[in-house]
C-alpha cells in the first residue's frame, strides 16, 4: 500500500511516495517530468539492480544514463563536472529532468547538478538506501564534499518528487541498512517521544525488515523531517536540530577519512556523544542518555568513539565544521527524549570531558 | 549625488547605490556584511586600481583577497574551484560575505561561489564596468561558462547590495565602455521609448562620460532591469525580453571564441539582427529597425555580423543556446521601439535570410 507525505514549501512543495515497488510506477514520475529529456544519474552498484525497472517506469521519455562509481569518495566537484560535461555532450537543455537513483551520494550530487545546470532544472529523488529515504533525499540539501570537509559546496534545492521504494532494502547490505536506523531513531530523539518508544519496541521487526514496520519508520521519519524543513528551509534556525549527533559524527568521519564508519554509524556515535554532553551540562537526565545509547546498541550500531582520536584532534575537526557561525561552535543538545535545543553556549570543560573517550555513557 | 534603486524581491530585496565615489563609502557596505569575515574577489586589472579604496571602506572587517587573471576565458569551473579552495584554506564559514570587485566575469563567478559556498553566503556586487553596472550585477544571474556554451553552469542568487561607482569609468577602456552602451540602449528598445529617445539625443554626452548623463543612464537601466526581474526572477517568462539581441550575440561570441567581440559589441550586432528578423516577419517597421541600427552606430558600436560566419554555422550555434526550450528556439522580437515579444514561432526562411549577412539593415 502506497503512502504519501507532502513537503509544503509554497511553489516548491512536493510529494514523497513511500511503499514497495514505487520506483516501477510510471504514474508517480509522469507529473514531475518537465519535458521529454531525462537524465538518470546512478552508481555502479545500484544501476545493475534497479535501472531496468526505473527505465520501464520512465517509458516514453528520451533517457540518458550516467553511472558514477559507488562511494562517498566520488562525491566531489570532479564528479559534478563530469556530469555537467555529460549533460552538455548529450545536449540536455533547461527543460530536462534529472533522476537520482541511488543513496545519499548520488542524490546529493544529482541535486546539486540540478540546482546549477543552466541555473536550475527539475529533479526527482529515487533513494535506494534507508539513510537516503529518511534523510538526504528529503529537504533539499544538495552538494559535494571538499578535501577540507563534507558538503562544503552545495545549494538548497528541492526535488520535484521523492520516490521511496521499500523493496530496495532487500538488496541493501545489512550494515548500511542498520546505519540508516540511526537517523530514524534521531527523529524520535529530536521531535517525537512516542516514535522513540515505538522504535524501542519495534527493534527486532526493524532489523528483520518487516514490510509494514519499515513503511511506518520511513513515513514517520519523513513527516518529522518535512515539518522541520517547512519551518526553516534554509537552516537559519530550527532546522539545525536535524544535526543532533552530526557535529561529532562529521568530525569522526573526517578524521577516519570516511573509511571506518558509514555516515549513520558515525551519527550513532555522535548521538551518544551529544547525549553525554547534554548530561554533563545538566540539560538531560542520565537515564535518558543511557536509553538512547541502549536503543542504538539494540540496533547493532556503534556507540563509542574510536579511542585513537584525541580530544584535541576532535576539537579541531569540529571547529572546521560548517555549522560554526562566525567562529562560534553551535551544538544540538537533548533536553529530554523528544526535545532538543541548539546552543552556542558550550561549557568548554564539559565538551573536553565528552571528547575524552572514557566517558560516562561508554563506561556505563 | 548618490542615487538609489531598489530591487523588490521579498526577503531577497536589495538596494543599488549609484554615484561617483560609492565604492569608498563604508556606510554603504556595513549593513550588508553578515559577520566579520569578508572575501574580496577581483581581477588583476581592477584590483590595482580600486582595491585600496574598497579595503578602506571595509574598515574593521577581517578581509582576504583573491585575484583572478582578467578575461572571459577565466570564467570557468576551474576558477570557481580555485576560489572555493581559497575560502576553505582561509577558513571562511557560513557567515562570511563575498565582495565582487570587477566586471561581469568577476561578478558572475563570485555570485556563483556565494550561491554554493556552504550552501549559500551573502555577497555584494561592486561592478567596475558599465556592462556590469547596468546588466550582470543586477538580477541575480550567476555562473560560469563551459566549453559548450556560456553560463551553462550557475544559479539564480541575489546579492545583498550593488554598489555602482560611476567614477570607475574614468579608467575603463573606451571600447569596453562603449560596449556597455549597447545594453543601455537595449533597455530603451525593450521597455521605454522615452529612454531610447533620450539616449539618441544624449549620444555625445554619453560618449564623453558626462557625469550626470552617466548616472541617469545607469539609474534608468537598473530601474528597467529591476522591474523585469521583480516580475520574473527565474526567467520563466517575461524576463526573457532582457535577451533581446542575445541569442544572435551569444552565437557570434561562441563562434569567434570570445576573442573578436566584447559581449556588448556582440549584443549590438545581435540587436540589429533581431531587429532585421522582426522586420522580415512583419513585426517591426523598417524605419524603427534602421533607427536602432543608427543609434548603435552613433555610439561607435559594430552593427554587422562577421561575413565569415555562414548561416548554417550560426543556426547551429543558436540551437545550442540555453534559451532553447525542449528543442524549440525562442527569440525576442521587437514590435516597436519600447516593446518586444518572446516567440517560439520563428519563420525559418526569414531567420535564414537574417543569418545570410547581406540583409536589409546592413545593406541600407
Amino acid at each position: 500500500m502506497m503512502q504519501r507525505v507532502d513537503v509544503h514549501l509554497d511553489e516548491r512543495s512536493y510529494p514523497i511516495h513511500i511503499g514497495s515497488g514505487s520506483l516501477s510506477q510510471a504514474h508517480l514520475f509522469k507529473p514531475h517530468l518537465s519535458g521529454n529529456q531525462v537524465a538518470v544519474i546512478s552508481n555502479d552498484t545500484v544501476a545493475p539492480l534497479y535501472l531496468d525497472d526505473l527505465l520501464t517506469a520512465l517509458g516514453g521519455a528520451d533517457v540518458d544514463v550516467f553511472t558514477l562509481p559507488d562511494g562517498e569518495q566520488y562525491k566531489t566537484l570532479d564528479s559534478y563536472a563530469a556530469i555537467m560535461d555529460f549533460l552538455l555532450a548529450k545536449r540536455h537543455n533547461r527543460s530536462t529532468t534529472l533522476v537520482a537513483l541511488g543513496g545519499g551520494v548520488v542524490g546529493d550530487i544529482t541535486g546539486f547538478v540540478a540546482a546549477t545546470f543552466q541555473r536550475g532544472v527539475g529533479f526527482i529523488q529515487v533513494p535506494t538506501t534507508l539513510l537516503a529515504q529518511v534523510d538526504s533525499a528529503v529537504g533539499g540539501k544538495t552538494g559535494v564534499n571538499h578535501p577540507s570537509g563534507k558538503n562544503m559546496i552545495g545549494a538548497f534545492y528541492q526535488p520535484r518528487c521523492v520516490i521511496a521504494d521499500s523493496a530496495v532494502f532487500a538488496t541493501l547490505p545489512e550494515r548500511e541498512y542498520r546505519a540508516g536506523l540511526a537517523e530514524v531513531l534521531k527523529y524520535g530523539v529530536i521531535a517525537d517521544p512516542e516514535f522513540f518508544d515505538w522504535i524501542e519496541q519495534a527493534g527486532e521487526k526493524l532489523l528483520d525488515k518487516d514490510p509494514d514496520t519499515l513503511v511506518w519508520a520511513v513515513r514517520r521519519s519523513c513527516e518529522i523531517k518535512a515539518g522541520v524543513v517547512e519551518d526553516d528551509e534554509r537552516e537559519t534556525g530550527l532546522r539545525a536540530i536535524l544535526n543532533f549527533g552530526h557535529t561529532f559524527g562529521h568530525a569522526i568521519e573526517t578524521l577516519t577519512n570516511y573509511r571506518t564508519y558509514l555516515h549513520g554509524e558515525a551519527v550513532a556515535i555522535g548521538m551518544v556523544m551529544a547525549a553525554d554532553l547534554s548530561v554533563r551540562v545538566g540539560s538531560l537526565q542520565l537515564k535518558d542518555a543511557q536509553r538512547i545509547k541502549r536503543v542504538l546498541q539494540s540496533l547493532d550500531l556503534p556507540v563509542c568513539p574510536p579511542t585513537e582520536l584525541s580530544d584535541d584532534v576532535m576539537h579541531r575537526a569540529m571547529g572546521m565544521d560548517k555549522k560554526v557561525v562566525d567562529g562560534k561552535l553551535r551544538l544540538v543538545l537533548a533536553e529530554t527524549i523528544g526535545r532538543v535545543i541548539v546552543t552556542e553556549e558550550i561549557d568548554a570543560s564539559a565538551l573536553r570531558a565528552t571528547l575524552n573517550a572514557g566517558d560516562v555513557l561508554c563506561d556505563g
